[in-house]
């Protein structure tokens, strides 16, 4: 996997460049907003959708200029929705790191977000002196429907938890992800590279289809990779997808699969909002202190407790739920099934990239392959 | 006032309708998604902003539907950044209801936000067929300046909070308000409706200035209106901006010309973090019976209230610290200075529509005249 390493740090480098230098001092220096622009770009990302748009349009006979700017705001874009994310999902880290809502609060997160999707339109519009008028546009009509596609994809999500839905099978699960995943991480960023190259829209299908399957296979392996450590042994970070309730593709099989009474306690679980950070774990600790010490009456106790579960009154899930659904998306073979579909989605993958034979053997198109079987074995 | 209103309610009406059309059922509708974009623009603002790109493009010679999307997109991101500005001043209220994250959480809220403003990038590139490509790609070019200035004004002003900055002057303020609110309320309206019409680049400039100082005037009066009840009266939803610890004119120039000992404590109060909308109010009046009771002992109380008092455990600003923050105000004239800042920025607005002398006579200039007064009448 070496070569692919080396491709992949190359396209992080060129794009963390081109980030930097749309990072102009005159346009927010003063306030900081680019240090926080380039904080989550500068935690080491894979740089995979630059580097997909960069060997399709290498590979298509394209200019690395062509493309690059193209490719860092898909970059900026990808850290902007991560950061809003990680403020939806109530995600306290990022690769490795505190995330940005954590570090700085929501406000300026919401903001830096917001800041990382304006600063791209620009670029964009600057392809015209670049590649051409009809590219850039094409470019831009591709970035409009991939924004709306991911915001649509994110708001079913949303709702699916906000609503307690878990009627879903493996064709709606997959609709969902096509939109929250394959467009902005997979679909276009191969299609604006073959754009920037000079492809004739019917080449754009095929890639679409491509895309849709890698997004696929990469979004179920994410998902089972959140569940991969017991959160027996590490707590609250792991499973992080569990304590928020979303409904991944084996979550959804194992409420399929569960026998009656092991159904509606998950459903139950999974209608229970999930703890907040600050409070409801210390402060069940410290109360509990507290009453052991004979310094809180176990009236006052109870009113407190009431009081913390939030506006709602409504009970948090516990550590128990999650351990117990983690058991049930075993006992009812959940993952193995996810595992299956995955693996199904990411051969469909290899299939569409050999069908395009307009697209020359080369170093580039190696590099697709490679990120191909890459997605695979991530799948095993 | 009645003329103009009409015509803002009939672009209003027009904008509305517009912005149902761009949310098209096959995209999003399934997720609640459309119901959540159109819920602040059904609240009934006042189209100020299609109402200036609408005006400025039929003053001018040009059509309604030359105008119109691009005027729909403007309102479309001015609701976006109302809903990601709530969530990042914690104001709990919109147009007299709950803002849109406190009915719906903030992380549906971030996403819709997110939602309109991916959005609004389609029907800008479908001015191409519409206004033409040089047009288009002007309005482009503008609204890619707006968002970038937008969130770099936005960027400023949370800072200096997050900072307890305080040294600043009136052109300090000046210049955040001119990002913050001048280019997307005032500015780039102005110049869309203009480039819509076909102007010529050169008449965008004084467009610029018109804007700014309608900019200024339009911010400072609006903080001046969040001041208008005294706390004491309506308790913690009025005077949002002090618990805020916003860096509003009035403020700066309060700090700027307190007694040493009430600047002392003037920025001590402003350090103090806002309470939480949850628990600090109601808990400490609940923590206060519990004592009271016998029900928890003096030390229990102090744990808790170090623990719930947050992160990092620093005290909240409360009613008493507004009030005199609200008194300190009155007594060193910063509300008179505020007046007579916004009031010179409106007259600077009037003299820069006297100057447009390429703006011929008209309903739509004298809809343009009253909006200047408009302004100019609030101020006072």
């Amino acid at each position: 996997m070496a070569p692919l390493d080396d491709y992949l740090l190359a396209c992080q480098k060129a794009c963390e460049e081109e980030i930097r230098r749309l990072c102009s001092p005159d346009d927010g220096g003063a306030s900081g907003l680019f240090d926080l622009i380039l904080d989550y770009p500068l935690r080491g990302g894979k740089a995979l959708r630059p580097a997909l748009g960069i060997a399709t349009c290498l590979g298509l006979g394209g200019r690395l200029e062509a493309v690059l700017p193209t490719a860092a705001t898909l970059e900026l874009y990808h850290n902007a929705f991560l950061i809003h994310d990680d403020i939806e999902d109530e995600s306290w880290l990022r690769r490795g790191r505190p995330a940005l809502h954590v570090d700085h609060g929501i406000p300026i997160a919401v903001n830096v977000g917001d800041a990382m999707m304006s600063l791209s339109l620009q670029p964009l519009l600057d392809n015209v002196e670049r590649v051409g008028l009809g590219p850039a546009l094409r470019i831009l009509t591709a970035v409009a429907r991939m924004t709306r596609q991911t915001v649509h994809g994110q708001a079913i999500e949303l709702e699916w938890v906000r609503s307690n839905t878990w009627q879903l099978g493996d064709a709606d699960y997959l609709a969902m992800v096509e939109l929250k995943t394959s467009w902005y991480s997979f679909i276009t960023p191969l299609q604006v590279g073959a754009i920037a190259a000079g492809a004739r829209p019917e080449q754009l299908v095929p890639l679409e289809v491509l895309g849709r399957h890698l997004g696929a296979a990469f979004q179920i392996t994410d998902d089972l990779l959140n569940l991969r450590a017991d959160p027996e042994d590490y707590g609250k970070e792991i499973g992080g997808d569990l304590w928020e309730g979303k409904r991944t593709l084996m979550l959804l099989h194992a409420l399929d699969h569960a026998a009656p009474g092991d159904q509606r306690r998950a459903v139950h679980i999974l209608g229970l909002r999930r703890p907040t950070a600050d409070h409801d774990v210390p402060m069940g600790d410290l109360l509990d202190g507290l009453v052991a010490r004979g310094e809180l009456s176990p009236s006052g106790h109870a009113e407190l407790v009431t009081r913390l579960a939030g506006s709602g009154s409504t009970p948090a899930k516990n550590l128990d739920d999650i351990r117990w659904l983690y058991r049930l998306l075993h006992r009812t073979g959940s993952l193995d099934h996810a595992r299956a579909v995955a693996d199904r989605q990411a051969d469909d993958a290899a299939a569409a990239l050999a069908t395009l034979d307009w697209f020359p053997p080369s170093h580039h198109r190696d590099v697709l392959s490679e990120l191909v079987d890459y997605v695979h074995e991530r799948t095993r």
